[in-house]
């Protein structure tokens, strides 16, 4: 008997295994400072084994991933936060320094193992300070599991991992934005397609009015241009993620138009777009046919939304093969919606529904949470507040603190739920009350939650900017867009049919967005602006959940801090 | 009878604490990065609450130091080295990372608690990564205990913390050292005195034949010239101590000679010399008497030693009251020895003699350990080797590997003695098997250890470097230096009277220097060269003696590493 039973789970086990072919893919990166010049100038830049941007991952739906991260840093903390990742089961994996895990230490190796169980278009990027910024960040792309099917047709892939990028040391950076008086990080000096650029020279020089020289590359150079090379009457997907650090994007393919079909990881309605928004943290992708004058190359074009820019589009070829990739393209660039359109961008967001057969929301909500982002000085620091809030990351991390109730590591005060009626968002705030806190929204396990992000006028008179709040540990659904402030009444206005699920969301100016997900991911988890230096000032708040249930958070996740000063052994010396 | 006992013991108590008057002095600091102009060109520094160079610390011989000092870095950690204190006792607050202690992590606080037994001039600084280059530096200065004396008279003092700085950020410099092809950080822009110098310009441009122009301060720059207000007739104690991350330094005072009487926090036979060397880890004290014409103001130049020097001069400027301080000297600044005239720095070290009544050296060594210094190439990279090994620091700080015999912290094999006899010192290096290691020198506590340290020819030929050798947990004796390789005979040579005690020595180009120190403090100890950019390429070694008599290491310190993972308790989570 006993016999019998082993046979039947060996072979079921083998069946699971040819079924799913499901695979623990490990790798073993070194995180280090190294020489680059992204676009053409030489800087240094942070790097993976000696890549930049990080090395891309692929694996299929239900693998798990085993990075083993050694921080070679010779001062500075290190973590890799794998954006879209849910982390079920592993929310110490999710790579949030103060949040999800200590910072590893110079010279030490954390392991992070966790499992990819949706298929997507993710990204992965550095946690800490403003590390992101400093070019620790890479592709991380989860194919179908083996026997499973794409919902729609492509004969070929690319991927396009969008940065942005300065000549300004993050260090300084971050000194400035921490300093009275306040100094702001500029407008980056280029956009990076797959971490490349071109500083201070246009592909597209013939084109332009600007004085922008021409650029000339022999082909081996960091710097040069990235080629798509196709084949006609094709049908291509374009993986497309944003991991800037302050950029709102947007893409466009000269004479070709794409359709969309993936958000951050889930499908979404297929729908045809001349141009694509991509704010920081989005993912997409689209496809797009080879259908034009194959005898030609035609530009990719990305240029900046939201932000007058002051930064060139970055520019990309797409070649036709067997045409030679160094024949630039007769037409001029794809020109990108003006900076400020937002009824653009708007109709973007709004077209974007999940197919058929996506998990829907539940109908109701149990809890409430409207999120006021105002800019704020407090005491002389210019900050962003959340509820009059400006998150400040303690020392400890979260995860260890909640779970082993270590109640001086943080403020015990939950933040506010919603901000005063009278607040009116569309002039300058009014709060004197602005304070940094580091408190936390303790979610129910399984508890629905809408999430209201509320848009206001900045420090500035008439002024309000875009901002792209990023989720972790959950995918939420984006039930609405509005103008103005939020009032119950807009509540009828949701879609709860077939919203999106997704992991980053767009506020647009002096309005609103509603969110809704389920608190049902154990874990600690930040929620938080995309921009690397608006979290920097404090632009984000952290839901927990459940954090009895998280079992197995490893030593090393909590040898900093409280944590370390209470499970440190008395060692008798 | 009890009652009796407590009378006295607290009549004893009281007694003590009059005679000695110590105190605990203690100090709370935040380091953090800043703005600042430095030499008058705004870059960012590291600053301990808001002041560069930190503040600086006056104690009484006795007293205990209490610093909280805490890591407001965005992403670094830190530590701060007490130089020339020998922690005894206090072996984990010795600020060395990864060797007493694991770095302070961001965010968090370690106290330093130790005592400052002997009276002198010391220095502070970061001991992490280069981040005494990045200005993480100050005084700490120990006067005599109370109704103690000092073996000299002054009638008032002033102290000059010099440094040498660069315009290029610290962790740039360290990418260069790190990469292939290797990268040097090249001369200093500036040499600062107190934290101050003047880039690009001279106080003294009209006697000078350069294209420097004229330096023109209103007074409250950050660069202002440092001033020395005098009384005429008066005699004056001047500290000065150097923290420059690689230059030689040597200082004059227009017209006036000075008299040597301390170095190290050591008293020495006063002697009179027109200029001095100081070495970076050095420490001196001098006496001058203001006994020239007072109704003029006189020159203080600093300069650069034993390289060729591409940085201007520091001056600061001798006020003779009531003169206006705004006047300048009217004779041109003493000219500093040329840069390559050994003679001339032999003939000053060779000066230094320990005052009579100092501690003498034991007649006999029972332990000599010979390290040759040779530039090496290691796998492509440009490194310093000590008997072919150069130091790569472990993760886990020794501390507590070697208290707790964690053995795969660090290479558990003794590095040699000694180096090949056949070793030709004035020829480059042909040591095929240099490998990079972190093995330690165990010493039997209490034993007399003798240290030669050989020069020899750098990588280019026809090429010795001055390297100025720092001891942690020890004063050592200076038995003498001699030229060319060392060998048994020269011991005759040795002073076994009155060598001075010293924390810092120099060897000269392709010359030995020998020392003797007693292995008396239970701890480990590193013992390097004390240019910041050659012990980042391993120019250094480790002693450690009674480490299992090291008790009471707080646990903050040993939060990394293995003895992170080790000691961290089964939190049954």
């Amino acid at each position: 008997m006993f016999r019998r039973v082993v046979i039947w789970c060996i072979l079921i086990s083998t069946l699971v295994e040819i079924s799913f072919g499901s695979k623990v893919r490990h790798l073993r990166w070194e995180v280090e400072y190294m020489f680059g010049s992204p676009d053409c100038v030489e800087l240094v830049v942070m790097g993976i084994n000696g890549q930049f941007p990080g090395p891309t991952i692929r694996a299929k739906a239900g693998d798990t991933i085993a990075v083993e991260l050694t921080n070679k840093l010779h001062t500075e903390g290190v973590v890799i936060h794998w954006h879209g990742i849910r982390q079920l089961g592993t929310p110490w994996a999710d790579g949030t320094a103060a949040i999800s895990q200590c910072a590893i230490n110079p010279g030490e190796t954390f392991l992070y193992r966790f499992k990819v169980d949706k298929p997507g278009t993710y990204l992965y990027h550095g946690h800490l300070g403003m590390q992101r910024s400093a070019g620790l960040y890479g592709s991380l792309i989860v194919e179908v599991g083996n026997g499973e099917k794409e919902p729609f047709h492509y004969d070929g892939e690319f991927n396009l991992l969008l940065s942005d990028w300065w000549h300004q040391s993050v260090q300084v950076q971050e000194v400035g934005l921490s300093s009275k008086p306040f100094r702001w990080v500029g407008e980056p000096q280029s956009l990076l397609i797959n971490g490349r650029g071109q500083y201070n020279c246009s592909l597209a020089a013939h084109f332009s009015n600007s004085s922008a020289q021409q650029c000339k590359f022999r082909g081996n150079e960091q710097c040069r241009p990235v080629i798509l090379p196709v084949l006609p009457n094709k049908t291509y997907r374009l993986r497309i993620a944003s991991s800037t650090a302050l950029a709102s994007l947007n893409l466009a393919i000269g004479n070709h138009k794409m359709v969309v079909v993936e958000a951050d990881g889930n499908y979404v309605q297929p729908f045809e777009v001349k141009d694509i928004d991509i704010y920081s943290g989005d993912s997409y992708s689209v496809l797009f046919t080879t259908n034009q004058d194959p005898s030609k190359n035609y530009w990719i074009s990305v240029g900046v939304r939201g932000r007058e820019p002051k930064t060139p589009q970055a520019l990309s070829i797409l070649n036709y093969q067997p045409t030679s990739a160094s024949m630039l393209p007769s037409s001029p660039p794809p020109i990108t919606p003006k900076w400020n359109d937002y009824n653009h961008s708007k109709s973007f967001s709004n077209k974007i529904f999940a197919l058929m057969g996506s998990p829907q929301p539940p109908k109701t909500y149990q809890r409430r949470i409207i999120l006021l982002n105002t800019q704020n000085t407090i005491n002389g620091f210019t900050k962003w507040a959340i509820n009059n809030i400006s998150l400040t990351l303690p020392t400890t991390p979260y995860i260890g603190s909640i779970k082993f109730s270590l109640k001086t590591a943080f403020d015990q005060k939950s933040p506010p739920e919603n901000f005063p009626d009278v607040y009116d968002v569309m002039k300058p705030p009014v709060n004197p009350n602005s304070t940094t806190g580091s408190g936390v929204y303790m979610l129910d396990l399984n508890t629905t939650v809408d999430v209201i992000l509320q848009n206001a006028n900045a420090l500035s008179a008439n002024v309000s900017e875009i901002h792209p709040w990023h989720l972790h540990g959950h995918d939420f659904w984006v039930l609405g867009y509005g103008e103005g402030k939020f009032s119950n009444k807009d509540e009828k206005k949701f879609n709860l049919k077939n919203p999106p699920l997704r992991n980053t969301a767009i506020i647009f100016p002096y309005g609103w967005t509603a969110l809704r997900f389920v608190a049902d991911n154990p874990g600690v988890w930040a929620f938080h602006c995309h921009i690397e230096p608006h979290l920097h000032m404090g632009m984000g708040v952290v839901f927990a959940e459940g954090v009895q249930h998280v079992h197995g958070i490893p030593n090393e996740a909590l040898a900093c801090g409280l944590t370390a000063r209470t499970f440190m052994n008395d060692k008798g010396n």
